[in-house]
Formats: C-alpha cells, structure tokens, sequence
C-alpha cells in the first residue's frame, strides 16, 4: 500500500489513523501541496485525476478522496471496523463525519486560504476571522450532534469510528490556528482522548516523514 | 417520510433526486436558507442539530446531511441501489461523489458568498470570479476522473449512481452561475442524459414548492 500524503494535510491525516487503526503497513510518499506538486502531470494522469491529496495505490488500485478511501479499506481491511453496519449507528457515524468534511473542512482549506490572501488579497486579521468563523461555526453543529446522539469514551461507543478519524485532524487543524475550543466540552473530551491512542499519534503532521516546522 | 428542503440547495436537490429515483414518498417542509429558518431553535433542536438542509424524518428517525441520508436510504430502501456493493464499483462512485460534496460544493454554497460580499465586501465581479474559479477547478477533476473511468450513459454504468446524484444539481448551479461548461464534455453528455430522467426532472429547483424565480 502506497499513500500519497502531505503532513499536514488533513484529509491524509485521516486516512493515516485509518491505515493505522487497521494495521495496515504502508508506505508514505510525500506530494508537497505548498509547491504544487498534486498538480504534477505524472500524478495526475496515473495517481489522481482529482489533483489534490491524499492518494492510495493499493495493487494495482489506485482511489483518491479521503472519504472513499476510508470506505475502501472498511471493504479491503475489514477489522476494525470504522464504519458501521447497522443503519442507524452508520448514519450517525456518516452524519458527523460529512458535517466535518463538507462544512467545516473544505472552506479553511490551504487553497483557500491562498486565494483570499493572493486573489483577494485579505489582510492577515481577515484571514484569521474568516478561518475562525467557520470553525466556530460548524464545531458549535459538532457539539450539538455530539451532544445529542454520542456516547461512549469516543464519538459513538468504545472504539473509533470514521467520525473519530474525521474530528480529530479538524480540532488538531483549529488549534494549529489558535481557535478557542474550550465551549465544545464533548469534542474536546473525545480529542484528549483519542490522541493517546497510538494509530491518531503516529499519524499526526509531527510524525511524518516530510513533516516541517 | 417528511424531507427538510430549500429549492435552491443543492445538497437538498441531490436528496430529492435519490428519494425520487427509490420512489419513495415524501413531503417537502420548505426551510428558507436565504432568511435564515435553518437556525430555527426548533429545527435544529428537534430535527437537524448542524442547522443545515437538507434533513429528512423517517418515522422516529432523523438524519441530516445529504450524503448520510442517500447513504441510509440505500440501506432503509435499497432498490434501486444508488452506491453499488462492489468494492471498486463502490469507491468509483464514492470518489466522485466526494469530489464534488467536499471540494466544489462547499466553497460556493450561500453562506460562503454572502460572507465574501457582506463581510469582506467583495465586488459583484470578484464574487463571480471566485465562484467559477472553483468551477473550474473543480469540474477539470471530475471531467479527468470521468474520462477515467466512466462508462456507459450514466457516470459508471447504465444505471443512476451517487455520482449522478451529486454531479446534476453541482452542474445546475454552475449554469445558474454562468460557467462555461463546454470544455467538460462527457460531464455534459450525461448531465445531458440525466435531466430527462423523470427523477432528475423533478427534483430540479423550479419543480419544488417553495420556488421563487
């Protein structure tokens, strides 16, 4: 297995918790988005069409998106599990982790950050609002789903799930960012929780071959 | 089954879609995004804690999220199956639907538009630029992931998938915004296709309810 990954990706980082929460060996080859290189021709035409990270060839399989590579390896890697079988636990596991990577994520990512700073030409304090204004806004919907339907030492229940693998690089992003955290209580409790656990610490952005200050 | 809707959202298009192809009856409770009802203290206590559309009730149970809604409705009402259970069949769909839920519709959907205009106050032009940027951008993905891998006369196959489901409403909108889609010729081929597809036809945003021109 071969993940195109850059450290500080979050979309890698969720799926390097998985490959870890799974076992599965693999090898990390760094596409640094900072200077371009997911839109390097060769990557593109025989890696990822989508031009962006993260990537797997698994074989002669190749899959990008973070959320369908996950899915993926539930299929190839069945054990453990990160996504439900019974229809109600799936739903709710797939609920928190859209609300993640739809609402939240997409608008704080570095390409947009880019274009507001070169294109729009924000100053450095717009920037920052804007990127806090989304976390604040979508962590308050994580809390209240949390709030809601969760239970157990992690998202739903006593072993990580997807959710899991999706909050945590987004709460490891907001404080990176400097995001006051402290209102979303259950959140946080799941955080300081799932970072003792060995798969979430060695794929964090610190542990990763390419990883820079 | 009751579904929370905005005609214009197209994340609620895509619902609309799937529960029409399944045939599953429903009614529309219109939640007008523009006005914002979507942060109505009871909706969001009693059916949708991320304050967004679309959420659907079915029977005791609500969900909100399109893609964990489509993905329950596959389990709760599996014909026709929307996301195949071949595991590469599987990921193809996941992949572009993906694509398209986390890396092009979320960075043009209202609220991001109204911030840039009311909050960094953005001109009309920039607000048009940063809109068909990510068009662009996005849409040149899907178009290389469909030249790919697509076949038949829907996305992967003769058969709408999740992948149709997510592609037409993102099409839609981007014409309602004035991109020039012409470059993406096997994305408009089945776009093509689709919108007569009695489903397609009336899920579209003129077909609802709450329409206002």
């Amino acid at each position: 297995m071969q993940l195109y990954s850059f450290f500080n990706s979050s979309t890698s980082y969720r799926v390097r918790i998985a490959l870890g929460l799974k076992g599965v060996a693999f090898d990390t080859l760094p596409v640094n988005i900072r200077v371009g290189e997911h839109r390097d021709e060769t990557y593109v035409a025989t890696v990822n069409p989508s031009a962006v990270v993260p990537a797997i060839v698994d074989g002669q399989f190749s899959l990008g998106q973070s959320l369908a590579i996950i899915d993926y390896l539930d299929a190839a890697y069945p054990e453990p599990r990160l996504i439900p079988q019974d229809t109600e636990a799936r739903a709710r596991v797939l609920e928190l982790s859209s609300l993640i990577s739809c609402d939240i994520h997409p608008v704080n990512n570095l390409r947009i950050l880019k274009y507001l700073q070169e294109v729009l030409k924000v100053s450095p304090e717009q920037k920052d609002a804007w990127y806090q204004h989304w976390i604040a806004q979508g962590m308050a919907g994580v809390e209240r789903l949390l709030s809601r339907h969760s239970h157990g030492q992690w998202c739903f229940g006593d072993a990580p799930t997807l959710a899991d693998v999706c909050l945590i690089p987004q709460i490891a992003n907001a404080q990176r960012m400097r995001c006051d955290l402290s209102r979303y209580t259950r959140a946080m409790a799941i955080y300081a929780h799932a970072i003792e656990h060995p798969a979430f610490a060695q794929a964090a952005p610190a542990m990763q071959p390419d990883y820079s200050a």
